[in-house]
């Protein structure tokens, strides 16, 4: 019943070298049986349902620890396989995920993102250029006024247009209502423009309803779909990517993730969890706080991210990193010396901050990007 | 179209009082309109969407701030009240959510669970003393060996029986055959007692596929589900509570959540998350790892866990916390003296680590904890 085959998740420990081996040796029983050691016998449970210590370094003034699983293990479900990589040991201080190594059989049960990188380029009809992203704020507007949001910057000319990650269902702007005439007044834009701009709308909700809402959202013209994974679930996310009835391009947010990172000693790596896993759960393109906005992640950590949206992974395409969060245009040339073209630049308060008009500020941010995008 | 009524979050902020402060006021816009203050006008959104700091003080050396929210903001969804609650603000270091106090509108809305301590204690038919809990493993055991190990347990007078959280659907013990022969050994061994102990089916999964797994759990006689709501998402939990053709009492499990808490300036208070929105997410019972086990949690943690599990809350039902994670049989006694009788103790490898009969064990852990409680 067991192929044999292995997955490795790459760990920091951090203590002492006896503290780090030892937290190595639990890894290998907590993710796994979690039963006493000493009462496991000889056989498969003992030979492939245990973890396994395959190296063991110092590193970066902590230890680094590869440890395999068996495939067999992860159910191909990816909540199990998240289970199995940082499940109990997320209670357990000094243990952070570096990395993730999967073997293509098990990639492949995940088969990445629909669209990827060159997906949405084709469906957005932009060939190289990096990609112009903003979203529609604040809550407490009323659809329709969204909806003058949403055709203003499209006219302006920003290619992918989203609900800001706050708007669910409130009765400011209602679901159904808010999709309809966001969707039609980005179509309406195109139609003036002849861009193919679309309006990525927010599904985040629990599971059932989200898929409804994604149908709905789909049936009602909007050429995307949003969700923060750490609050809806990235089962539910998979779930979203691998449905052929919605097939839109999903765009994933960091809300509620946060905790997972910002500890240097517990947690994942930002390359793991925002390059490497967001992938893996069917993510087209992944939002998360740039360097130098209003949020922490240093331009290492993005540039890591960044990185991991592209590397290779057997057959799962490389996806668009979205950095956001506090971003003023007149950034932009610095960030696309770090970026380059595969980026989609977020910008969404600093948008309204720049001038009075929107449209206008909007033709500046393309413009400004025109300059020096090849 | 806004009620005025509003919800108090307590936040524990770091740094000195000025910075403390900042942090405050950026809260009340970043998990609200997350739009320049300077430009919002005079209106609704400035009067109510905007959060609002109802007080700010010095605090076991930090700040503490109230900050309230309006009701409609949630859209009446956990997962948009959790994105209100710390969305945003868990990318930023040094929030932490102390916790969360709802009115009754907006907890009716959400329920809390459906069998809470009362009901459980009448379907186990236990009106008083604590309750014994154990899980089946170690993962590589065939669905059949896992029954015989539920039969052996009940046997022996263990009140509830659940899989190890690491068994989803692995060839090992595929989800059906294991639920349906666990189930039929629990009931085989209640008809020779006359006991009422109940198997609890691990059902985390993705969103739809969980809905799908806990009817097959009802159907095929599991007499409780348990979920890891940080994999399957909080919001999912709340589905399954709320679903009439399963009403299963919900056992929570706290796989993949330890970021949220490890970190003294991020994240939630152990009483907010296992206690408060465990209770608010339909969770029955729930799993969390008691102090002088393999974790890491203080006996002050898991305390205030236990209190927050019975403090009032509008309707919402007092649900049972069930400590585990490496107790010993012997360490009853001690833990007895702290939760007194509505608890449920989980000891799992600990059952098997006393001797070499199961039965025995489970007898003995029966006994003992006959010999002191109520």
């Amino acid at each position: 019943m067991v192929s044999g085959e292995r997955f490795i998740i790459t760990y920091l420990l951090s203590g002492t070298q006896q503290d780090a081996f030892s937290k190595a040796k639990d890894i290998c029983i907590e993710q796994t049986v979690e039963f006493p050691a000493n009462l496991l016998t000889p056989g498969v449970i003992q030979d492939h349902v245990v973890g396994r210590i395959e190296s063991f370094e110092f590193y970066d003034n902590n230890y680094r620890a590869e440890i395999s699983y068996a495939n067999e293990i992860t159910a191909n479900e990816l909540t199990q396989f998240l289970n199995v990589v940082f499940g109990n040991i997320s209670i357990k201080p000094g243990i952070k995920v570096e990395s993730i190594d999967l073997p293509p059989t098990l990639l492949n049960h995940w088969k990445g993102p629909r669209f990827g990188r060159a997906g949405l380029r084709k469906l957005l009809g932009i060939p190289k250029r990096p990609l112009l992203f903003t979203a529609l704020k604040p809550m407490g507007l009323s659809a329709k006024q969204l909806a003058e949001l949403a055709y203003k910057c499209a006219v302006g000319g920003i290619d992918i247009i989203k609900d800001d990650h706050g708007l669910t269902d409130q009765c400011f702007a209602p679901f159904s209502e808010r999709i309809s005439l966001c969707a039609a007044a980005v179509h309406q834009a195109n139609r003036e423009t002849g861009n193919n701009s679309i309006y990525v709308a927010n599904v985040t909700t629990a599971g059932g309803h989200m898929i409804e809402r994604a149908r709905e959202a789909k049936e009602r013209g909007a050429g995307g779909i949003m969700v923060a994974p750490a609050l809806a679930g990235f089962g539910c996310m998979r779930q979203l990517a691998d449905d052929d009835t919605i097939s839109l391009p999903i765009f994933s947010h960091p809300a509620f993730i946060g905790s997972y990172v910002t500890s240097s000693e517990n947690g994942f790596s930002h390359q793991a969890l925002f390059g490497q896993i967001m992938r893996l759960a069917g993510a087209d393109a992944v939002i998360y706080p740039s360097f130098g906005g209003r949020f922490s992640f240093s331009q290492t950590e993005c540039e890591s991210i960044a990185k991991a949206t592209q590397a290779a992974m057997a057959d799962i395409q490389p996806i668009f990193p979205a950095p956001g969060g506090g971003m003023s245009i007149d950034r932009i040339p610095e960030l696309y010396q770090v970026y380059g073209n595969d980026v989609m630049f977020l910008i969404g308060g600093g948008l309204f901050q720049h001038g009075p008009d929107i449209v206008e500020n909007c033709r500046y941010f393309r413009k400004l990007l025109n300059e020096f995008a090849s």
